[in-house]
């Protein structure tokens, strides 16, 4: 039973004098009978001060202890599958498979976490036993607030990457409903609290807080208590916050992750031979109607005679794709508001609607979008744009001058070798993955996984937001100095209980000392 | 012969309108007869345009390059050390002990990045084989600032710890000198830029550029293309330029390093059994002329009857010191103005005043201190502020409020146990590097250090300035999909040419794939 009230410091609140606000089913167009109500401040500020409380107790837990509630949280999130997942479908567009398969990542990446704390060496133990003794490990950096994202109601949202590094690391978590899934993100929230009172912890150790607008979110990121921000969203939304966070007494790290249009260079001789190009593009393209965020949003394709089918075929393509509406009315509505402003400009790109969805496809020439760059903008949804180069020097000006990018995907065969070792140090700059094959949609979690870019794709490209290494975002180095060694903690200790692999005079060791 | 003349993208230029500023010898209180040449705007333009012009060559080095490059850097560093020192002495106050010890800190920093070029295993490069291929290594983020220290003319300044760290990242250097040691400054500069001709390295990689107003720093913080930078210095300073980095259009990260006042806690039992505490802290207050970012500014006694000896001697200490004038005159002025402003709050606390020297003592009450915070603020120089409390709980209660530091220090026997166990987590809050024996000065250079803590100590906690790890500052992940293997970076091809320990599939192996 969705309650729409807000979970501060462990305890479930009414407040009677709160804003209210409701969710929508995108498929009905009608709003959901729940009332959730809006955080107060003086709930916003007891979550952070619990949060706070509970600190220190949380980061010294074991990685076990960690391990252990994370696997728990498991156990809950699958006790509620059934009402997390049939409020994920009243509360979006997204369909069945796409809840069930959204579920599923969210239970993979908090494996992933699990793994991590199981073997450790992510604390990067380095001990230096020559005078003076200087033992350095990575320790929590403190009480962290996690947006939910609208186009992942799980895997970045509740107990998504962000919430769940952040717990791994031993930080306390205040999630940031967002408003177009709160129940979603209740059931979410439930389970986290259930397997907090289920291990035996603070329940301080996580709150989470609903509320329709700016208010909530920035109260939390001014609190002086709040040592970091997670955040997956618009480059608006992210770099107000970030901005934000630099105007407060102590200025934290906002990770905010702000989306990126992804080029996806096509070179001459890949574009000729590889007939299966619209095909992938144009289901990249739908795939998860459009939103995920690395959407291959502008298509360059190296095209000296005008000769092949490619635009033809995705034009095609984009026609038939049946989608069907987006995650939530609001964001379906701001989509096309933006197509019908590109619709409008006839003189600068050719606008392909499809028959059966919101998608669509834009087709330009290099020179004119190097004149109008303000078309390398997101339109977040199932649009892309191609952008038809006759020169390899436009195509090569095109990557210069986008601007920083989660991914950059150069397609090309082994005789278009020449362009792409000059196109490849471009976008290298300006991108977090470089893919060689394939789509950019997909974002594997592993550790080889580098979900973040330069700016303005991320707001500090030094860290991943997908992937076990994000965790380095909740976490700061600390030395002991000839401490003694009953006082250090575990992952320093002579007898290596955590049995680490620690750097130890400069050669790394399981060993005890 | 020193020039005076700015070093723009590897060519010492002189420019006829320049402003030209002196530097001046504080044990003669006279000018030296050398004009130098502020740079100008074009001129710091021109440093930026060339770094960026070499930026992608440069990275590309291989490590093996870099490592011969710091090398030979040592080499040119030794064949101009007669005259570096003769410089480094006739613009600063240190004596010849100071400099010859700070040249060969100097040396041993850039060892230690040799031996990290050498190793290779920083480049943190991981390998998922599975479908897709995901591979990661760090890459250099882009030409770099660096801000020459007042307090170390040579270990951090122009071939200091964040130059050489950015240098060994694959970035190019502009280097600010500063204004206080502009000669040796340059001298260094001769060094390094003497070593690029050796390596036969592009010298736009280095550029060495004076000024004395804020104008040329803040010019080279709000270039698009300057992509991070480095500083030790004043909060001031730091705070500054890290706001500046904030409005740019694409921020950037500000490695401000801005002190901190170092509180060390002696304990009561330590107190009374430890007669030589009050030797070793005066020595440690002294040190430098107290111009150590690591000086202890703050001792806070647990002395609940008031029966030590403690305070007595360290008086008698700091009357006995004998030390030289501070690095520079300005410097010396700043604290004696600071000094006066504390004599004469005597309400407040007694100031003791050396005989032979500037340096100076106060003391206060804990409950004095807790009502005056701003008693806390760094006084950058030989003084020190002992606090006695009475009651343990007001120790603990002036850790809690203590803002961010770079060290802090508990000193306490077994029998200060029970207090320590109290004290150590508000102080893990508060730190960057936490001692249990001796003193804060002294910072080892080694993987264990930690030279940086929580803001206003610095503005980014999770990186610190000293060590080998401070190579993670000018470094970002790069994720490399479905890559052809002859295109990937070496670090990441299947042969594992560079021999690295890579984490393949989950596991570190040096073996090819």
């Amino acid at each position: 039973m969705i309650t729409g009230q807000n979970l501060v410091g462990g305890e479930w609140q009414s407040n009677n004098s709160s804003k209210y606000f409701k969710t929508s089913n995108p498929k009905t167009g009608k709003n959901l009978s729940i009332s959730f109500e809006q955080a107060s401040e003086d709930q916003t500020n007891l979550a952070v001060d619990s949060a706070t409380s509970v600190f220190e107790l949380y980061s010294n837990t074991t990685l076990k202890e960690r391990a252990q509630f994370l696997g728990i949280i498991q156990d809950e999130l699958k006790i509620l599958k059934p009402q997390i997942l049939y409020c994920y479908q009243a509360e979006s567009s997204f369909p069945e498979g796409r809840a069930f398969g959204e579920f599923d990542r969210t239970m993979d990446q908090i494996d992933r976490f699990i793994d991590l704390l199981n073997e450790g060496s992510f604390l990067q133990a380095t001990i230096q036993t020559q005078s003076p003794d200087l033992r350095k490990t990575l320790v929590s950096i403190g009480p962290i607030v996690v947006f939910g994202a609208s186009n992942f109601p799980l895997a970045f949202s509740t107990a998504g990457g962000d919430t769940i590094s952040a717990l791994a690391a031993g930080c306390p978590v205040i999630l940031k409903a967002h408003p177009y899934h709160a129940g979603t993100s209740e059931w979410v929230a439930r389970a986290i609290n259930n397997a907090l009172i289920k291990c035996d912890l603070p329940l301080e150790i996580f709150s989470h807080l609903g509320g329709q607008s700016f208010t909530v979110g920035s109260q939390l990121v001014m609190h002086p208590n709040i040592k970091g921000v997670g955040f997956t969203g618009s480059f608006k939304g992210g770099k107000a916050l970030y901005d934000m966070s630099q105007k407060r007494i102590e200025p934290i790290p906002v990770f905010a992750e702000m989306g990126s249009i992804n080029p996806v260079f096509i070179l001459e001789n890949k574009l000729k031979s590889d007939i299966n190009l619209a095909e992938i593009l144009g289901q990249s393209i739908g795939l998860g109607i459009g939103q995920f965020c690395t959407n291959p949003g502008l298509i360059v394709i190296h095209d000296p005679r005008e000769e092949t089918d490619f635009i033809n075929s995705l034009q095609m393509k984009i026609k038939e794709l049946s989608l069907g509406p987006m995650v939530h009315s609001q964001i379906e509505s701001n989509y096309n508001q933006q197509l019908i402003q590109l619709k409008n400009k006839k003189e600068l790109l050719q606008v392909t609607a499809s028959e059966n969805s919101c998608a669509a496809l834009g087709v330009t020439s290099a020179s004119i979008f190097l004149e109008n760059l303000d078309l390398a903008e997101e339109v977040f949804g199932p649009f892309s744009l191609v952008v038809q180069c006759k020169e390899s020097s436009e195509l090569l000006a095109l990557a210069a001058k986008l601007p920083g990018q989660l991914t950059a995907t150069i397609l090309g065969d082994i005789n278009d070798r020449n362009i792409l070792q000059k196109l490849l140090p471009i976008l290298k700059e300006k991108a977090g993955r470089l893919l060689f094959e394939g789509v950019p949609t997909g974002v594997a979690v592993t550790q080889a996984m580098q979900h973040g870019g330069p700016y303005p794709a991320t707001t500090d490209c030094r860290f991943t937001s997908v992937g076990s290494d994000s965790i380095y975002r909740w976490l700061r180095p600390l030395s002991y100095q000839d401490c003694p060694n009953e006082l250090l903690p575990a992952a320093l200790q002579n007898e290596n209980p955590l049995q680490l692999s620690r750097k130890v005079d400069g050669v790394f060791t399981n060993s005890a000392i």
